[in-house]
């Protein structure tokens, strides 16, 4: 357990057993570090904890305070998935595009979305630096920037795989639109039409959307709500079925949230190696954790070039400008040569004025904000589902992302609350649109990355109901 | 015969004929309006004409003037090419990769580029366009930008094939990542793995790539380097092989420049239209004409929505910004899905700022002075085509874009040529990467899209060496 864990723990049990009630004063961060001995940042992680686990509430320069209603969060899902044990023509995307379509639409609640709100990013800095970078543009880099991309936007984000720790080469950054084409290339450029992938259960659509799309069958393996992929599950399909790629998320996986440990990274890692099988890592949500740092990916781990690192800046920087990268280890090559005859490239000014943007610095500071504005969204929005929902919900508590995943009772169809909540202008994202073998009836992925407000707290009210009559 | 095309053939004739002989002022555009009873921009479109065959000159605020030197044309090509009649499953990918490797490197005399000189274009402009729209960017618009695309943009592009005489609803325009991957997105939409595609012979290479990242076999049909595609020959391919789809460039096409008459492209269109055969359509060039007016795509004469029209910014307007777009008739909805599951969106600030571009003005100027520039490139680069390579050479005299095909004495190997010229500091495109059946052997494809100067002409004299060389 971490330092920040502990303290957010011990403060944790002062407010269950009432040493601390409602409304009380926390410590303030200054005296805690004096009288712990431990760092302010070790201070400020653990309220955020308790912040997300909707038990403090910050008030403006005024500090810390026990919430006054400490709502109960509803318990989280405690099983891992148990998918079939088979390889699976896909047929997914007709129904995602179906259930997804107009989530997006202004006028829905978006708990249904792919994305956190548009208002949390720096699009007015972006914004100068997309000028500069514009006029300034040199008429060359419209052909020097094509694939593998712009070389100063590379070498900013190699300088951030340094700084965490992990040494990538310029050279083997491949700029993409997106973290999706990145994916998507990287499936291309390890499988052909027919053979089989293992992918978690429940997925990402967009995966098993791929996976239609290049007429690959999947796995599905049992993962679990907290700690992701199951990898003695894992082990039994690679010897079973013969797969030519695993695609997962190792940190805040969508839907799940779930986070991998370092320890289970290094096994997955050495698990895929020892099978030589090429893992497609997508990595988007990594910078929106909230612990005390960004959880490495598993990428960290590979010493033989077979985990295809992918990630972007549409989560955590610059919605909307189609930037994501990949660093694809002994398939670079082939990973460039599918982008060169499909893209060619990404927007050149874009990647001009991303590499000013990061240079500039400022990133981190952005991201503090950004997080802390996801953790203290997550509380309130679990524990209002705990408030609304029939008894029997479980809800898990992502330590990253901006997901919740809800297990509703069983007898609920989140297939017909989607249907009913969409009448009422509310998006869901609902279970079975994450499973190649339709699973997950009863469950939704809903989006708490628009912050906590009226309209949010009264769409969740709403589908309590719609839960509740279901049953 | 157009009335431009008329009075060029009139002043050519006194050329030849030594009534206007070499350093002589031709008549004013002025006094030819009145004498003639005839537009300016008529005169100006013969006199681009006279200057892309090498003629006249132009010389700054004083004129045009009987070319100094008349240097002889190389002959044209005569003959359709005969690929044969077969299907083939595409195996040329990692060859054309090899090939141009480097072709860009900007030490490298760029003949064998795919792309004009960066030079040409308002970049400036663009990058005031772009500043202004990235700084004003509304939040939301990076969600709503994504596929189809960003509305005022989708609607300029509406109003330029209004101003064709084409009726393209806004919402008919889906916004990708370039033409390229529009081209890839409606190949996808239309074939399965294992079917078959007609294509020109020879053909764009990045088509053929994409056949066979898809899986396709290539039908390779009989082109005519000036009329285009072969349509009696189409018609038998299309009953012999019964293919799933066809691929072409009815504008200037790559590599040849040829160009379909409307007629011929009126007949096209009812010939696929009887054998519901989609007809995904590449028109890049069809901007960058040397004629009076843009010529129409076959699109123009769909009326069962089996054209799926490609085009983009990337050759005209602003490269490396990578926004094209396509407008697929009945294969739409197909074609959006295959995007929404690959690559998402196209940049949002950069189309938001075409957007502002083109509602500015400023567009068609621009592309006049483009025009005008490659007219008056062709011509000089024609002729040392003609004076530096061994007789028998034969060269295309294309009507628009930017390439010259060039027929080699057919003892000379194309890629051997390539191969030393790349030592020399030369970049050529060679026939074979244009080829499923790695026919043109003696084939080169060149750029003269960047403007003739004692570099270029440098170069082609080191070719010409080459090539007498290589007899």
């Amino acid at each position: 357990m971490k330092r920040y864990e502990a303290l957010a723990g011990e403060i944790e049990t002062s407010i269950r057993s009432g040493v601390l009630q409602s409304g009380d004063r926390l410590p303030s961060v200054r005296s805690l570090c004096g009288s712990r001995g431990i760092s302010a940042s070790t201070v400020f992680q653990a309220y955020y904890l308790l912040e997300a686990r909707g038990l403090v509430r910050a008030r403006e320069r005024s500090g810390y305070f026990v919430a006054s209603e400490v709502r109960r969060m509803p318990p989280e899902p405690e099983q891992a998935s148990q998918p079939p044990d088979a390889s699976i023509a896909v047929d997914v995307s007709a129904r995602v595009f179906d259930v997804l379509a107009s989530s997006n639409a202004r006028s829905v609640v978006p708990l249904g979305s792919a994305f956190p709100s548009p208002l949390l990013f720096p699009l007015q800095r972006l914004g100068q630096a997309m000028a500069s970078a514009a006029k300034a543009l040199d008429p060359w880099s419209t052909v020097d920037d094509l694939t593998p991309g712009h070389a100063a936007l590379r070498r900013q984000i190699a300088l951030r795989y340094l700084a965490q720790g992990m040494a990538v080469p310029t050279d083997d950054i491949i700029i993409t639109n997106g973290a999706l084409e990145a994916l998507n290339l990287c499936l291309s450029a390890v499988t052909r039409p027919g053979d089989a992938v293992l992918v978690e259960s429940p997925a990402f659509y967009a995966a098993l959307q791929a996976l239609e799309r290049l007429g690959l069958q999947a796995i599905e393996v049992p993962t679990h709500p907290r700690e992701g992929m199951d990898l003695g599950a894992l082990e039994a399909a690679i010897q079973r079925h013969r797969p030519k790629a695993c695609w997962l998320m190792s940190n805040f996986q969508n839907p799940l949230g779930s986070l991998m440990s370092e320890a289970k990274k290094r096994e997955l890692v050495a698990l895929i190696t020892r099978y030589q099988l090429p893992l497609i890592e997508d990595d988007v949500y990594g910078e929106l954790y909230l612990g005390a740092q960004r959880p490495l990916p598993a990428k960290a781990f590979d010493r033989e070039g077979l985990v295809l690192h992918c990630a972007s800046f549409s989560k955590c920087l610059a919605p909307g400008w189609r930037i994501g990268w990949t660093v694809a280890g002994r398939f670079s090559q082939a990973v460039a040569r599918h982008k060169l005859t499909t893209t060619l490239g990404a927007n050149a000014p874009a990647q001009a004025a991303l590499a000013e943007y990061l240079e500039r610095g400022g990133f981190d500071k952005h991201l503090r904000r950004l997080r802390q504005f996801l953790a203290s969204a997550q509380a309130p929005f679990a524990e209002a589902v705990g408030h609304y929902f029939p008894p029997g919900t479980r809800a898990t508590r992502p330590e990253g992302g901006y997901f919740l995943w809800v297990e509703l009772p069983p007898e609920c169809d989140a297939l017909a609350i989607h249907a009913q909540a969409r009448a009422r202008g509310i998006s869901v994202a609902p279970g079975p649109i994450f499973s190649a073998s339709h699973g997950f009836r009863h469950c939704l992925r809903l989006n708490y990355g628009h912050g906590w407000d009226g309209r949010i707290e009264g769409a969740l009210e709403t589908l309590g109901q719609l839960a509740h009559g279901a049953r």
